[in-house]
C-alpha cells in the first residue's frame, strides 16, 4: 500500500484543469492501493490520525459528503461538518472572512462544496489548510472525474485511446466539465451529446467533439457517461419534457448496443430511472455505477493522504 | 462482560416479529452486561474499532438517533449520519438505489429510520451491512421494545407471567406494535387500551386483549406503558381534545393506584405532561422512564456488538 | 502543558458572573498552555479519550459549534451534536425533561446554546454532566468573554488597569454582558457606547461607564470591542439605518486613531464589513480578530479539560 513520500506537489485539489497527467496517474495509483482496505473487515488505517478535516457543504449534498466523510474516517482523521442548513457562519460575512475564520481554527483539510464557481480557488488563497473542491457552481467536480477515471482504468486497463461519450445536460454539469478535461488529458477522445439547449456555448474550447444525435455519440464508444438531468440548474423554459428527453437521449438496451461490445456505462447518481437511463441498463452487466461509488471513497482517501503533509 | 462468540444467528434486526424468545434473551443478557460500562468514568470499549455505522434517519428523530450514536461511539465505531433535512441522496432515486449506494461505500451497520413500513426489510435485501430498524412507518420500533423488556426484567426479575397494560394511541404506534409482540413472546399477557378511534382494526391478530376502559386495563397490571399522543400520525378528525383525552386516558396517581403495588410505569418519551401522564406519576417512585433511556443505550450497544461479525 | 490536578472547583461554566478572578486566571493559564498544541502538525492530545461531549445547539450557530467541536476532538473526546433543525427532542417536553433524558445517556459534558436566558442554569440543576453555556438568550456567552480576555492578555501582557471600550448593540448582546463582567472582574475599566435604543436599561448595574459618543468611548482605550449588529434580536422600529449606524458608530481608521497607540481591535464575528467596522481596520495591524478565533479553540479546550474529572 502507498503511504510513503510521493512526487505529488500539489497543496490543493481545485480542478482537473490544474492537474498534469502524471499527477492524475499518481492519484489513481494511490487510490488503487488504498481500495484494498475497503475489502478488509477493519477498514481503517492510521495516516491521518490526529488530523482534522472540515467539510463545508454550502449546497445540499448527501452522496459526496458521505463519501468524503467515510474516506476521512477510514484514514483515522477527525471530521467536523458544516452544512448549508446551518451556515450562519457565512451569513453577513464574505467568503474570504469565512476562509480566514476556519483557518484560524487550524484544520488540516477543508473540503468545500459551494454554489459559486471559483469559490474553492478563492478559499485556497486564504488558508494554509489543503482545499479540496467537492463541486463549485457549474465549474468543476474534480473528485467525481477522478473516480470515473479510476473506474474505467480498473475495468478496461487503460485510458489512452478510449472513446468516451458523455450524454445529457452538459451545459449545467460540473461533472461533465471535469470529465471532459480529465479523459482528454489522459489521452481519451471525448464526444458530448445532448439537446442544443443543454450544450455549452463553446464546446470546442473544452476539447470535445459535439453531436446532437445520441446514436452518433454512442457508435464505437468504449465508455458511456450518462448525466443526471439537473432540473435545479435549468430555467423553466429550457426544461424539455422528461418523456421527450427519455425518447431522444435516454440510454436503453437498444441504444447501448450501439457502443463497442463490453463498453462501460457510468452515471454519477442519483439515477432518474426511466429518464436518462433505463433500469435494464443501469442494472445490466455493462453498468459500473456502483463501482464508481466504491471508487469514490478510494479516490478521496488517496487525495487526503496525498495532501496531508508529514508533521 | 459479554463480547465472545454467541449463539445469535441474525444478520439484521428488522422487527420483534423475526426474533425468537431465545434471541431476545441473548440480546437482553448482552445489554445487561454492557450496561456496566455506562457507570464507568471512561465509558468506551473497543469491539467496533475500525467499523463504520451509518445512521440514515429519514424521519425527524433526536432521541433515538442520539442513543444509537452514543451506543456506537462507546463501542469505538466510527459513525456517519444522514438526516431527513439533507436527504438529497434519496431525491429522485429509489430506496433500493439508496441502499446499493450506501452499501457500495462498505459500511458495517446501517441504522435506518424511515416513514414507510417495511423500508428496512427492503434495504436488508440489498446490502451486506447489518441493518437495524430504528422505526419504520407504523410497523415496528424493535429497539424500543427491547429496551422496555430490559427495563422491566431488570426491575421485576422476570417477564413471564406479567400483566402489561399499553395505553394510548395504539393504532398509529410502532412502539405499541413492537411492545405487544415482544412482551407476548416473552410470556407476558398484554392488554391494550385507548379510545376506539385509536385502536388497531384487528387487535386480536396481535395477540392482545382490548378494552376501552382504562380502569379495566390497569387493574392488576404489573407494568403500565403509556404512549405519547402522536398528533402527526392522526387525521384532524380523529384527534380527541387533549383535555378529554387526559380525563379518560391520562395516567394520574389515582388511576395508577389501580395497578398492582410496585407496578412499573413506562413511557417512550417525549412526555406530554398533563396529557397522557401526570407529573406526579412521571416523576414518582414507580416511574422507570429514565431507566428506559439509559437502557436504550445499552440495548443498542448489545445489538451492534452482536451483529458485527469477527473480521 | 497543564493537565494535572488544579485548583478549579467548578462543576459547570454557566456565566462569567459565577467565576472569581482566580478561576479566570486558571482558565486563561490553562488555555495558554493548550494553545501550543494548535501549532503542532498533530493537534490531538488524550485527556478526554473515552469521554462524550454532547453539543445541544437550539439556536443557529456555526462558528461557536465548530470551535467547541474542534476543541473536544483535539482532546480526543467523542462528540454528538443536536441542532435546532433536528430538535424533536425538545418538542412537547420541558427543558428539564430534555436535561434528564440526555443525562440518562451519561454524557460527560453538555454544551448548550439556548434562546432562553438561564436555560443552562436550569439544565445544570438536573444533570451530573458538566454544563458549559455556549450562549443563553441575552444573558451570557462566557466562552466568548474568556477568549477575549485571553487575546488581550496575550497581546498586552495584562488585564489590570486597561481601558476597554465596547461599542454597538449592547442591549441585545450576551457577548457584551459577559465581556463587561469579565474585564471588570480582572481589573479593567469598561466603557460602553451605542445609540440610546441599543443601550441596556440599567448600564450602571453592570459596572460600566456609558456614553453615546463614540469619540469619547475610544479616547484613551487600550482595547476596542466592536459588536455585530444583531438584527434578529431587535424589533423593526429599533433598527437604525445601517448607513446612519456606520456613520455614527462604525470603526474606521480615523476613529481608531483616537484610541491609544497599539490599542487592540476585537470583534466576535461574523463581520459586517462597512457597517460596524471598516475593512481597513478589520484587516489592519491592530486587529486581533483572527487571534480571537484561534484562542476560542484553546479556551474551550481549557474548559473541557478543567471540568472533566479524573475517573
Amino acid at each position: 500500500m502507498f503511504f510513503g513520500v510521493n512526487p505529488f506537489g500539489h497543496r490543493h485539489i481545485l480542478g482537473i484543469s490544474q492537474l498534469a497527467p502524471g499527477d492524475i496517474t499518481t492519484i489513481l495509483d494511490t487510490a488503487d492501493s488504498l481500495k484494498e482496505i475497503l475489502d478488509r473487515p477493519i477498514k481503517k488505517v492510521p495516516p491521518l490520525r490526529g488530523r482534522t478535516v472540515v467539510h463545508l457543504f454550502l449546497e445540499p449534498s448527501t452522496r459526496t459528503r458521505l463519501s468524503f466523510e467515510m474516506a476521512a474516517k477510514r484514514l483515522s482523521a477527525d471530521t467536523v461538518g458544516i452544512s448549508a442548513a446551518t451556515s450562519s457562519l457565512v451569513k453577513g460575512e464574505t467568503l474570504v472572512d469565512t476562509a480566514r475564520n476556519i483557518e484560524a481554527m487550524r484544520p488540516d483539510v477543508l473540503v468545500l462544496r459551494h454554489p459559486a464557481s471559483g469559490a474553492p480557488h478563492l478559499m485556497a488563497r486564504h488558508v494554509d489548510a489543503a482545499v479540496i473542491n467537492a463541486g463549485d457552481g457549474t465549474n468543476e467536480h474534480p473528485t467525481q472525474a477522478l473516480l470515473d477515471l479510476m473506474t474505467v482504468r480498473e475495468r478496461l486497463g487503460r485510458l489512452q485511446g478510449l472513446r468516451v461519450a458523455i450524454v445529457g445536460d452538459i451545459a449545467h454539469s460540473r461533472v461533465a466539465r471535469s470529465d471532459i478535461l480529465a479523459f482528454s488529458k489522459m489521452g481519451a477522445e471525448v464526444v458530448i451529446c445532448g439537446p442544443a439547449t443543454l450544450l455549452p456555448p463553446d464546446p470546442a474550447a473544452l476539447g470535445a467533439r459535439v453531436t446532437l444525435r445520441m446514436e452518433e455519440a454512442l457508435e464505437g464508444a468504449d465508455v458511456v457517461i450518462m448525466l443526471r438531468i439537473q432540473r435545479e440548474r435549468m430555467g423553466q423554459n429550457l426544461l424539455p419534457s422528461l418523456r421527450e428527453y427519455a425518447a431522444r437521449y435516454g440510454l436503453d438496451r437498444r441504444r447501448a448496443a450501439l457502443a463497442k461490445p463490453g463498453a462501460l456505462v457510468l452515471h454519477p447518481g442519483p439515477l432518474n430511472r426511466g429518464v436518462e437511463i433505463s433500469p435494464e441498463v443501469a442494472d445490466g452487466p455493462c453498468s459500473v455505477i456502483l463501482d464508481q461509488v466504491t471508487n469514490g471513497v478510494a479516490v478521496r482517501m488517496a487525495l487526503l493522504s496525498l495532501l496531508v503533509r508529514e508533521g
